[in-house]
């Protein structure tokens, strides 16, 4: 399998470069030993997955996941880097994803990690981090959510590789009747890696918390990770970078957008529970404008956290207040300041010249899809596309998706065919190679293309 | 428009009476002035629409919607009561619904009523009501539920009418580019019609709450509520009946259910943001079952309120009590308790032998459904299926829908073939007439048949 990456800080005219050559492991193997996992390089020119084991030279801060030798292998994934800096706001990562089974005891460790890597549950990872305030907390993001996820899942491995996970973790059945219990609840082998996924999110938010705090640094990021492991493809989003299935028939989402409208009502409910988080400052209550002085004592449209329709009030003095959520579509904020309202970090963010934290109303958790892929009877042409929000400000999914499809068919016998799409995919958001709107994105543009042709045979299984 | 209405306590082996005559108001024509609303009348054998507009002779509860003349008619519609007392669990209403127009102020109220009805505007209503403790609540919601409607529809009615509600009721524009406001918010009249309906259920509950407290009654119920208004049909539902439209090559549900499990992370989220709600005696945790003394100290699966996914946790002995929401599928209980997470009532409801109160957990807002009706090109077979719970335990949509198909296909001449219908949906669950599933409902049923024909033509409009 090979990954298409893209990603660029918008240059007017800026000619993108050339893709490198692949690397020696574009396509993947099954790899004889776990090497350590290493961010994408960060060139202005182009790299490839050869150059993906050498370490950066600077580090803007001090990630956990520096230093250690984590069991994945990110050669073989032709990963470029096209005009971004090291230090740029999107920031990603993809790797294969080995996960140790833990029947064999802590005594073995390392000789066993060693002589019986088949041993290892594998599959792959891909992961875009959209960067605000700062590109801190996604490189630490980009550093840090995969060695979460890789603990998290070592942790309940009995429970994703069985047919129906156990009640009790290392098989200590009390009751007889808990395999019928956990089939009455329909639990599956694909929840736990849902947890998993869910706790790893969280727990890279702390970590990201005690980082930037420790060195002294601010910003957060949104997340969209991809895995690929036993047949399925889970999609883990917090934020508003977006992931769709494109095959020759279908165009299918596979992540729902985090932003201050779409999670209006958890955001107000939030505010209406402990009114203390907006300090008086704020109205929680959603109207089609900021109020002012004159629509005092007329009867406007409002909408409150129990509402999805709207009605209408008298206004009241504290309705003049600014409003919790303002604006609309690409333009709405949270108190004032964020346009995504589930990511990572931000925790000493607050509103200018006050004390109000955006924190509280914002989640790290992400919302997971579950893609059967061994379910689907896939075509060469069939692919993921994950990108960052300058993406689909730009293009809508049918517009991605006939681009995709004229642009493989175009090109079926290019190895880089999927580099060549992301980059293709850029150029169409930077209004180069006439563009399907004439729209331009002045945001930043990261695009991975996931080929899935391959996935559903078992290719990433034990 | 006609719409068969079918509601029977089970009788094992006990017949159905044949329905009555169509009342002389089966079809529905334009009304020349309002008559009272009634619920329909509840007779052990049939009745018509012909008897619905004669007063019951009993209520058990005091109902602020008796003695109003409302403009309400129910008499469009054939209503037949097969086999239930008046005071059964399921209760319905159903009837024609007159919205006055402001216009004209309140000084020529009376007159106006009277000499100009076409100044109404008119839809149609449809409501089933399924009750728990008693009759008590679902009485009152079939005696109130409609005309706190109409009152919130009337309050908002300019917003309702405009192609774009106004910003400001009664006109009074304050910034010359509201309108545009409103539209960049996607405000449409049929946000303010769900916002009508959305308040109306929580202004019958707080009926409901005032008027068991002063008859010293207790209960509460389910509301499903269907509306066809200016070309458009608006499903209102509030715990676990349902609602679907069935057409030739089509089944769309129009409802979801709301149960402790379908609402389960709200119900959890509640009880981690006021822990005081569960006075100690319940974990807001989810097992695969409930733990015991041996269970202490091992690694079992668990959910809480922030996660979709399952993962581990060690028991601790606080995960012992007994669980906020225990039981799967139909058996799946709020607090030990109820089997319904959204509904009106049950305002003095408590755990047994505890002070820990039911509705902090219940929401009386139910979610609102839109069918654009008058896109759709209706076929005379078009029709909606709505009907409590007793009738899904045992009926999937689609075997309701293959019902439908080949009932009303093999009855095209049958003028009464809606209440036939509904009839014969009920036979299904009996396990008389040889019913698909060979299951029998031990529970109420109540079904209306609703046919959507002419409803898109302007038919409910001003």
């Amino acid at each position: 399998m090979s990954a298409g990456w893209f990603r660029r800080r918008f240059l007017p005219g800026g000619p993108l470069p050339a893709p490198g050559p692949p690397g020696p492991r574009a396509r993947p193997g099954p790899r004889a030993s776990p090497v350590p996992y290493r961010r994408p390089r960060f060139l202005r020119g182009s790299g490839s997955a050869a150059d993906a084991s050498r370490r950066p030279d600077a580090r803007p801060v001090r990630s956990p996941a520096q230093g250690r030798s984590l069991p994945w292998n990110a050669g073989y994934a032709e990963i470029i880097n096209a005009e971004k800096s090291e230090f740029n706001e999107d920031q990603a990562a993809c790797g294969k994803l080995c996960i140790r089974r833990h029947e064999f005891g802590a005594e073995e460790d390392h000789e066993w990690q060693v002589l019986c890597p088949e041993e290892f549950l594998t599959g792959h990872y891909w992961a875009l981090f959209d960067g605000h305030g700062g590109p801190a907390a996604a490189i630490l993001a980009a550093n840090t959510l995969h060695s979460c996820l890789r603990r998290r899942l070592e942790a309940v491995v009995e429970g994703v590789v069985a047919a129906q996970p156990p009640m009790h973790l290392s098989s200590r059945c009390v009751c007889p009747s808990d395999p019928q219990f956990v089939e009455e609840k329909g639990i599956r082998a694909e929840d736990v890696v849902i947890g998993a996924l869910e706790s790893a999110f969280e727990e890279c938010d702390e970590v990201i918390g005690r980082e930037l705090e420790a060195s002294g640094q601010a910003g957060g990021c949104t997340a969209l990770v991809a895995v690929s492991l036993q047949g399925k493809l889970y999609v883990a989003n917090a934020g508003d970078s977006r992931a769709i299935l494109v095959r020759q028939d279908e165009v299918r989402p596979l992540s729902s957008e985090f932003t201050p409208e779409t999670e209006r009502r958890r955001i107000q409910q939030l505010a209406f529970t402990y009114p203390e988080l907006l300090a008086g400052e704020f109205t929680r209550l959603e109207f089609p404008r900021r109020l002012r002085g004159d629509d005092l004592g007329q009867q406007v449209l409002f909408r409150d956290y129990h509402m999805s329709g709207w009605s209408y009030k008298r206004v009241e003095k504290s309705d003049l207040k600014y409003p919790l959520i303002h604006g609309q579509g690409r333009q709405a904020r949270l108190l004032g300041t964020l346009a995504v309202s589930r990511g990572l970090g931000d925790h000493q963010l607050r509103v200018l010249d006050t004390d109000i934290q955006l924190k509280p109303f914002l989640l790290p958790v992400p919302q997971v899809t579950v893609l059967e892929v061994d379910q689907l009877d896939l075509q060469e042409e069939d692919v993921i596309v994950m990108a960052t929000d300058g993406l689909w400000d730009v293009l809508s999914n049918e517009q991605v998706a006939r681009l995709v499809r004229s642009f493989l068919l175009g090109n079926r016998e290019d190895p880089h065919r999927f580099s060549e799409l992301a980059k293709m995919l850029i150029h169409s958001t930077q209004g180069v190679e006439g563009g399907p709107t004439g729209l331009m994105s002045y945001d930043d543009v990261s695009v991975f293309v996931i080929p899935l042709h391959g996935q559903g045979q078992g290719h990433s299984g034990h």
